[in-house]
């Protein structure tokens, strides 16, 4: 695969469709992810050899490129929000993330117990099913609220709340599964109460820093004389902590997350501020963040979707649904409007690339391997997931807008 | 090799090692090849195991991102130079870039001569020792110019003018020294006439897209609605002509200094200009480019200096002597001043990553196999060249800064 080919295929299909989207009233990023179903599905059913391009979803230099792009848009994201109001929605919407967790884990456990037949993996399938329903893509919400100027409002803290809270979450959940799937049983409470810990280790560390920040940051930064010195700190403090949040058995972003709090309007001066984040909205929205959206679409293959189209249908309509009543119905009851309470749950439903991660965790262990007599949901339950995934993050975009609107003032590019 | 933890060690030592060299007065960039080169012995002479470090050199993703880093390094060259200032330095300094290559070429080979043993191998060895001295790097001279402000000056121009023409007349050197290592004979004149053609026929090109382009640029900015899209249209328009750049055989670098080029203060307005660098310099300097800078350091290997040190200082000086009477001769012929001349034959000696790329072609061809009997020399010729391009890449900076003075004002960081 020749790098600068891929960048020139990726950047510009994403943008294409950007634009598109934009001009169509729709959020960028739906353009972003349809641009990448678009290559997924030339790469899976093009008339003609796409030679390199084939093995695109692979490729290590790919896969990198996307992991730096969520890397940035949760730096991004980190930056523009305040931590205290951060701190302030965590309380509020503590019920919302573990509601938007138990209902979708519970339907998708229940659709399992359903439709799968009889076989010695059953339970670790049940299982998949509930944790494939009840994962949020933390980088999808975030983007499509930043597309519509609402990233910075009391429903999207509680959002990005609920999501960064049920990233944490969905990673105990896959240590479950996981356990399962390799020992054949439910891990012991010790094995489930280290991850815990290590996660609450994690989070208290970030809010010591972030207690210990106000004011160090500027006068640390003001002291070096490295170029670039305001963007260098902040990136070598998100890779710091996303290598750490990676070495207590976490997902990267939460430390690309917590970098991007540190820096803070109050944390430094408002000129370097600007500059910086002008700089991380533009490696996060301008080159890496799309790479990360097309690698959503990419891997659409709907065999799925011909061979078990009532399947397929019932699992995102549960999967909506799940998140709707778990999350939104946790946000009525803590006192939220309905139309606030639909963008919530709504917002939370995307799945995304975690999701993707999790069905191919799950194939390597060999959870789908077809039974004998074959039946076709289990042949086709990772094709279904992935399709469930990449649908519940292409109707985010346009639902969300909908619900909160469009955004309010046209920021300089 | 994880992502996270590799991105950390080399930015935090990059930006280290800059900031004791900026605070000794020397220009940053020496830090960061020194930071390479302090990772690079640590990995081939720790004590410990290194694990999945030893092959950082070798790492697809890292080799990637050294490339994307030399990309952002030319493009943000381009950015700041005006295109019609290029053209007129390069009609100056076309005696440079000839001489400079010619010179030290000639120098390389006669050092051959000398030295090398008698064997079937050894016309393509002494042509081997030429290119490798004639290589001038582009991306260390135009950092080093970049550190001191002096990129945008008349001897700015002149070096990158010439750089830049050697970039292209190493790639018609390099493609006769691997026919003769392939085929056993000086290829014939159709096939250097056919890669002189191809890198015309990109110039031309080029020159006719600047003709096309001022204020047009703007306007069909202006048109797109996509986020950060001046910033989106200049990465695109530089993976674009990268792609091209490569398909005619010649370097992804000329493809990148051309976008850059292609937005400038002419075609876009004050304000997006100055918008769209900051970002670009953002990438080059403080993310991508000190990536690029380490692993110019990184393959360091002192074996040659402890078996033939004789032999890798004459290397090394006659490295500099060829470059400043090639090209510093040239530029008293062509009216520059003593200090200026010696100015620009220094910054055409850094070698870098070429001459690594160079090495490497050359050892796969089987150009360095011991003959029988073992002559030192042979065996140790590629390190030796290794050293030579780490050596001058290094000497740069301290030189050059000393010759052009420091840089004139703070720029805002």
């Amino acid at each position: 695969m020749h790098l600068f080919f891929l960048l020139m295929t990726i950047l510009l299909t994403a943008k294409l469709g950007a634009e598109i989207c934009l001009r169509l009233g729709q959020p960028g990023v739906l353009g972003e992810i349809l641009a990448g179903v678009a290559i997924g599905l030339f790469i899976h059913y093009a008339p003609v050899d796409v030679g390199s391009l084939a093995a695109l979803g692979e490729d290590k230099t790919f896969v990198a490129l996307t992991e730096l792009g969520a890397f940035c848009l949760l730096l991004a994201a980190g930056v523009e929000l305040e931590a205290r109001d951060m701190l302030e929605a965590s309380r509020r919407s503590m019920l919302i993330a573990v509601a938007g967790m138990l209902v979708p884990l519970a339907l998708g456990a229940a659709v399992g117990a359903m439709v799968l037949p009889e076989s010695p993996q059953r339970g670790a399938q049940i299982l998949f099913m509930g944790t494939a329903l009840a994962i949020t893509a933390v980088p999808v919400a975030i983007k499509v609220l930043m597309d519509l100027g609402q990233l910075d409002s009391k429903v999207g803290h509680t959002i990005v709340a609920a999501a960064v809270a049920d990233d944490i979450l969905s990673l105990l959940l896959l240590a479950v599964l996981t356990g399962m799937i390799n020992n054949g049983g439910v891990p012991d409470l010790a094995t489930v109460g280290l991850i815990a810990g290590k996660a609450m280790a994690f989070v208290a560390l970030v809010a010591l820093l972030l207690r210990l920040n106000q004011a160090r940051v500027d006068a640390f930064i003001e002291v070096l004389a490295v170029e670039e010195r305001g963007f260098v700190m902040l990136l070598v403090t998100g890779f710091v902590l996303a290598v750490l949040a990676e070495a207590l058995g976490l997902h990267f972003i939460l430390g690309a997350f917590a970098a991007g709090l540190l820096f803070s309007r109050r944390a430094v001066s408002r000129e370097r501020y600007e500059r910086v984040k002008s700089k991380v909205d533009a490696l996060a929205h301008g080159f890496l963040g799309p790479i990360f959206f097309v690698s959503i679409g990419l891997h659409l293959d709907l065999s799925a979707l011909t061979a078990t189209p009532g399947f397929v249908i019932l699992l995102v309509g549960v999967a909506f649904l799940g998140k709707i009543a778990g999350a939104g119905g946790a946000a009525v009851a803590s006192g939220f409007g309905p139309r606030e309470s639909l963008s919530i749950g709504v917002s939370m439903s995307a799945r995304g690339v975690v999701e993707l991660i999790v069905a191919s965790v799950a194939a390597r262990a060999g959870l789908f391997e077809v039974p004998d007599p074959p039946t076709p949901i289990v042949a086709n339950l990772f094709s279904a997931v992935v399709i469930m995934a990449i649908v519940t993050s292409m109707a985010v975009p346009p639902v969300l807008r909908a619900s909160l609107g469009k955004r309010g003032e046209e920021t300089p590019r």
